[in-house]
């Protein structure tokens, strides 16, 4: 049986007595009721160097004191301060050198009064040694075939000496789980030892394009058909995301095919996608599929442009995406509804894109009966974040979304927008992200 | 023969006579210097899913218009708008409805005077119809087994249709090479049938590390050796730039082996770095390989803190660092000299980090000789950038880079900051970057 003659006689038959009317819930609603089922995901170890920009799955705490051992910041002659008390430019003092120590080294001799040892920057003080002097506040000579060195000055205890502990304590707790690994959390890692790092497992998103005019990218076009952008579009933002995908192609037109795909696929990942396929027209067949699977559809409509017919569905606790099959509403769709799951199974504690103010450098005319989001490019002027439209601003527009940077929100409700004006925008490249949302700030 | 007594009495030969003075210079000069030698990597072809975040290495040119036909944006019906001209509220005007077609279909029917064809949103316009009817706007019903529909308000040719090439005209310029790839780019890529894509191949980058006492990661800690964060830590931003990267291990301390090492491992690598051992330490052998490899050492000394000793090389075009030993000026040198070459050879026209004012949340009372990056945490606050140190401000302090997101530049000559004052800062984690070095804004 062809789904498409089913769904659409389905359709038919109701046309004009109870014509399905979608009630839109508003945006902020619409992410909460989402983010209830956003779960912290299963973890991994990865070996040190492939930790970068991945999340933290434990605590970072100090297992040691850092340095981890009083140590010389400078080259020069680790001495007992005491020795140099009576040093002056008219009492020059005279100190037996009795060894030499490198970083990584430690001397095996005690250092007795008027004594020192000749110490490289990075290298443990000698137990009995209080105080370093500097290379070039000293002399050198030898006499009878033994090193001696003199200072003109003295010193007090703790001169020159990074103690142990003084940068960090053991114990210290460093770096919260949930954090993105950087190269400075790597360095501390590697301090602490970590050869092996415990992540956060990337969550595994799959996708299908649904849409009977859509090409793969290796197929020459056809009149009538355009290739499938979004699903390529998607697998970025799943990737930028921190998470990673599995691509099913296209389905098909048949509704049994299509169900037994996405009910084996579900099994697969932890999140499923489909792009198209969600609007109320006659060939949109996954309100059927999510029927067909018993799935509980959170919503079907929301008060967004572009983006009003992003459906979000939930099955034993896995989420079903149905983004638009409109490549800029697909794009938003991911953005605000997707992105903050993926970076909660992370363990992120700021799962949310970063909301900011930022000046508008153009008129926006339009009215926005619905909140508006609006794909913007925004630079740096002056210390201030300005922000233009990064392209015609109509939802099929492709090209628009390659510049864009970030997403302008303009409320519902509002009558339009000058240049100069004050407007929230959301960093769409930015890693930092924030536990806030930008409607409830 | 041990390196380490080789070198130490080639120094101690010369201390007290001509102790090795290098001369410092400007920090602006340096990058220029070492920027000299940045020049473009070659390229290779990677799949369109594992495009993201690599560089453009060709522009992205409009293969074909988009849309390709013209089509319909809205469920309804396709008409000859010059049928519906006497539409009205009191005159309906009926079409005979003689297809139906879907989104990637064609209709293979003419159609003709007050005929009308059933249209899927993206479907491609019927040849002779030059306007669509949305389903709401129209009455369907059916007459001796034929369907109709009829309309009571008249259509302008041209409305609801999205004409062909109206979004992009086919070698319409899209994306400039050098351009990072972002899932807009990939949409793009997608759209004009980029199975393949050709990008910018990721530097490889060799490093070293060197110091007598570093430990690996996965060795114990033992009295006076610390463990090996640099390496690390340089992984994570040789990947944060783009590159990729070799970890060669820790040089030992024979001269020879050494030299043959770094000498075979500059064969294998596009540039190569070294961690430590740049000092004029009596343990500091860097120097001594530069000259036996005959490399032509760019500079030994900056004008900046931390990093003073960065130290860069060049041999037959090809670029050796010898970044510092100590942490923050490691990182710092990594950011400032590598980086931009990184996003060079990567074909990026904007490979310096980016710059912006941001406002100084608390004092640094600290004068500045010389130059000074100080590791920050920078954060929006009404629109406005403002930043804090992100931890001490001593130079072998890990701890500050893991929160660290961009670097304070505190211009060499200034006496020490206050709250409020404003700074200039570069962000770590913006991938944008700038053509313009901060320091020549």
């Amino acid at each position: 049986m062809c789904l498409i003659n089913w769904y659409y006689k389905k359709v038919e038959g109701v046309r004009g007595l109870t014509v399905e009317t979608r009630k839109p819930i508003p945006v902020k609603e619409a992410i909460r009721k989402v983010m209830k089922f956003a779960e912290i995901g299963s973890n991994e170890e990865v070996l040190l160097p492939d930790s970068y920009g991945r999340y933290l799955a434990e605590d970072l705490i100090a297992s040691h004191d850092v340095p981890p051992f009083h140590k010389s910041p400078y080259d020069g002659f680790a001495i007992r301060a005491i020795d140099s008390k009576e040093a002056s430019q008219l009492n020059e003092i005279e100190f037996k050198v009795i060894d030499e120590i490198g970083a990584g080294f430690v001397t095996t001799k005690k250092v007795g009064p008027f004594e020192a040892v000749r110490i490289m920057t990075g290298a443990q003080m000698p137990y009995e040694c209080d105080a370093v002097v500097m290379l070039e506040l000293t002399k050198e000579y030898e006499r009878d075939g033994k090193k001696y060195m003199s200072i003109k000055r003295s010193f007090r205890s703790g001169d020159n000496v990074s103690f142990q502990g003084e940068d960090t304590k053991k114990g210290t707790p460093l770096v919260e789980k949930g954090t993105r690994i950087n190269p400075g959390v790597q360095a501390l890692l590697a301090t602490f030892g970590y050869e092996k790092v415990r992540v956060s497992k990337k969550p595994l998103i799959g996708i299908f394009a649904t849409g009977t005019e859509l090409l793969e990218v290796n197929e020459p076009l056809v009149p009538g058909k355009i290739r499938n952008s979004n699903a390529y579009m998607v697998q970025g933002q799943v990737i930028r995301s921190g998470a990673t995908f599995r691509y099913f192609g296209k389905l098909n037109d048949q509704l049994d095919e299509c169900f037994e795909a996405i009910k084996n696929a579900l099994d697969e990942v932890d999140i499923l996608i489909t792009t198209g396929g969600v609007s109320v027209g006659d060939y949109d067949y996954l309100p059927a599929i999510y029927e067909r699977l018993g799935a509980n559809v959170l919503f079907n409509k929301i008060g967004m442009r572009p983006g009003s017919v992003t459906t979000v569905a939930e099955l034993n606790g896995k989420l079903l995406f149905g983004l638009s099959g409109n490549p800029s509403a697909c794009y938003v769709g991911y953005e605000l509804f997707v992105r903050p799951v993926v970076k909660t199974m992370l363990r992120s504690y700021t799962p949310y894109l970063q909301s900011v103010d930022a000046i508008l450098e153009e008129d926006f005319p339009k009215p926005n009966p619905f909140t508006r989001f609006v794909r913007g490019a925004a630079t740096f002027k002056e210390g201030h974040l300005v922000v233009k439209t990064s392209g015609l601003d109509k939802s099929n527009v492709v090209t628009s979304l390659s510049g864009a940077n970030v997403l302008i929100v303009l409320p519902g409700g509002t009558r339009g927008f000058t240049k100069g004006d004050k407007v929230t925008i959301l960093l769409l490249e930015e890693e930092q992200g924030t536990n806030t949302l930008w409607a409830e700030k």
